[in-house]
């Protein structure tokens, strides 16, 4: 194996791939990067087991061969290089020697045998999606903040990928609050899969200036997101995940409209003296027009700020601070709607003006 | 006690104040913040029994009073109001309220008595220096990185400020490492003194913009760092600083002059393979011109590097890569100094022009 390559595209593409690297004590081969040069085409890949990625290295000269190597000693070995510097990589046996000007060095590297790779997607039965990498980003963020931690419930650590008649939507929940995202307008397949949202994550680390548009693969098992010269294949969640439609509040008789950045001010500002309680902080209506955010007294004090706004009925909810400020960080309007029943009822939020966003918060039990 | 004043300069106080107000479980009272009106001038202090940093506050309207309020819930409390508010703040009894605008809420404060205020510098037995903000800043950033963690040794804890005939140098040491600086020229007074380092990364922390010069009062026991409207009041360390001029190499008979980025660079590359051996690196001398470092052949794998520089001896030497980092990004000029004399005598960085930082590291056992 040998490639002759910039400092700065390998650079770049190391980076890439070195970050799901991470050092799985028992398969120690997992901390490698696996580098295939066939027909001059330079493959860079890691894997965690559940994704993998891969980069596709355009090099000047190379032959064929494959090896490992630890990929974050690779990576910051070449990123300290001179910018300018071109790179050689050869291997004998398992050691794979670099150099470049006057540096040089030999890392212990492992044969490519035991590297466990993913399968490929088959593209036979596969649907495929287009993107434009802006709308992607913003849906993706907006939604993955609802998924759940908890690998006990493993269906709520990933993103929904739904389709309904013509319509693909993303949504994910962890049990306290959901968010739902429209995602695609016009699709002709259909799709129902659950994507881990730590490979989403990836996905947007991954996400360069450079990239305009994201392809998005699906099979049975396998989803892969396509951006300019890397792949992101991963593993889909095996498990069903919850009819979200039933628990999106349709009925809601307490309406208020309500400034974005003046409502995470007043939350902030409750959140601060709810520490002691768990976060949780009192929303409250008051006909015609007062909408208030209270701390309940506790040992450090108590905290009360009021928004001059038109309210359609009195009402009163406890709701998790936290989760409040994540959902009015998602919502993207100057002006948001804020609706809720009563106090058991989950709360429905709502950009003003565009339709496509949806969040619900469970309330707190008062 | 009420103080009628605008946003942005009690945030700004709080914010300066509050960093200190760590959680001490053990007397909870020096998580507060003490606000005393005396004469339409407002003090702001937190302490955390080792050092005290007071704000003085310039108010539109006050009342005379003295209580304590928790700092961080102040302090975010304020910073969450909007920029351009008048903020009254008031007690009664311990219940003190802050409003602004639509915005009102009641802290639990504690009464004043309890809290344990620092010593004032006795003026008559002090001496005073001052000195340029840049000046101070880089000095101290350069001298503090030697400075030891090691609560058992107290007197490595601290920089020593120290006269030498007119001449105020500080010094630091972990007894691994020392590094030295001329801090100003022609002084009047005496001092010999240890200020512990966390202060100092107090004061550091301190500096804004609006600051041009540094005042620094020493007597016997305590130092006072005045900056425009903060003043930082710091015990002294008590205990006897090493006699470091006695560990600098007077007669080094190996040099060699560096480009300082060229020797970050190959010490970073040698640094990456020596994890494994505590960050031991090799350097190396050949004449007539050859600098090299490198790394122990281990389990990664071996690096080799070389700088093209006049040598005057053929030389070899084991060293800390992170101090050597350290030391490196200390030095301010593009060529620095090198020079050793054997494995076990400690090496010399200085500057290629500027005489007045020195950085002594010793050698690991090889």
């Amino acid at each position: 194996m040998k490639i002759k390559v910039t400092q700065a595209k390998l650079s770049r593409a190391l980076n890439n791939v070195s970050r799901i690297a991470i050092g799985k004590v028992t398969l120690p081969i997992l901390n490698n990067v696996l580098i295939r040069v066939n027909d001059k085409k330079v493959s860079l890949i890691t894997t965690n087991l559940d994704m993998a990625v891969v980069d596709f290295l355009p090099v000047s000269n190379s032959e064929n061969g494959v090896i490992t190597v630890p990929a974050k000693l690779l990576a910051e070995f070449v990123s300290n290089l001179p910018k300018d510097e071109t790179i050689e990589i050869s291997n004998k046996d398992t050691k794979v020697t670099i150099t470049a000007g006057q540096y040089s060095s030999t890392i212990n590297g492992a044969i490519a045998d035991d590297f466990p790779e993913l399968p490929e997607i088959n593209e036979k039965s596969a649907v495929t999606y287009k993107i434009g990498v802006d709308e992607f980003k913003t849906s993706i963020s907006q939604v993955i903040i609802a998924s759940s931690n908890d690998l006990t419930r493993p269906a709520l650590t990933g993103v929904y990928f739904n389709t309904d008649g013509d319509r693909l939507a993303i949504a994910a929940t962890d049990g306290y609050r959901l968010a739902e995202k429209q995602l695609i307008d016009k699709v002709k397949s259909e799709v129902k899969a659950i994507v881990p949202a730590n490979s989403l994550q990836e996905v947007l680390r991954s996400i360069t200036d450079d990239v305009e548009e994201i392809e998005i693969t699906f099979n049975e098992d396998l989803v892969r997101f396509r951006l300019g010269e890397v792949e992101i294949i991963s593993k889909l969640i095996d498990a069903s995940f919850p009819d979200y439609q039933k628990l999106i509040p349709k009925d809601c008789n307490i309406h208020a409209t309500l400034n974005r950045e003046e409502l995470v001010r007043v939350t902030k500002l409750a959140a601060l003296f709810a520490r002691s309680v768990g976060g949780s902080i009192v929303c409250e209506t008051k006909t015609p027009d007062i909408f208030s955010v209270k701390s309940i007294a506790n040992e450090f004090g108590e905290n009360d700020s009021m928004i001059k706004t038109p309210v359609t009925k009195d009402g009163k909810i406890n709701l998790n601070s936290r989760f409040l400020l994540d959902a009015l960080n998602a919502l993207e309007e100057p002006e948001v709607e804020f609706n809720f029943s009563d106090r058991i009822a989950p709360i429905l939020l709502k950009n003003k003006k565009s339709n496509k966003y949806t969040h619900i918060i469970m309330p707190l039990n008062s």
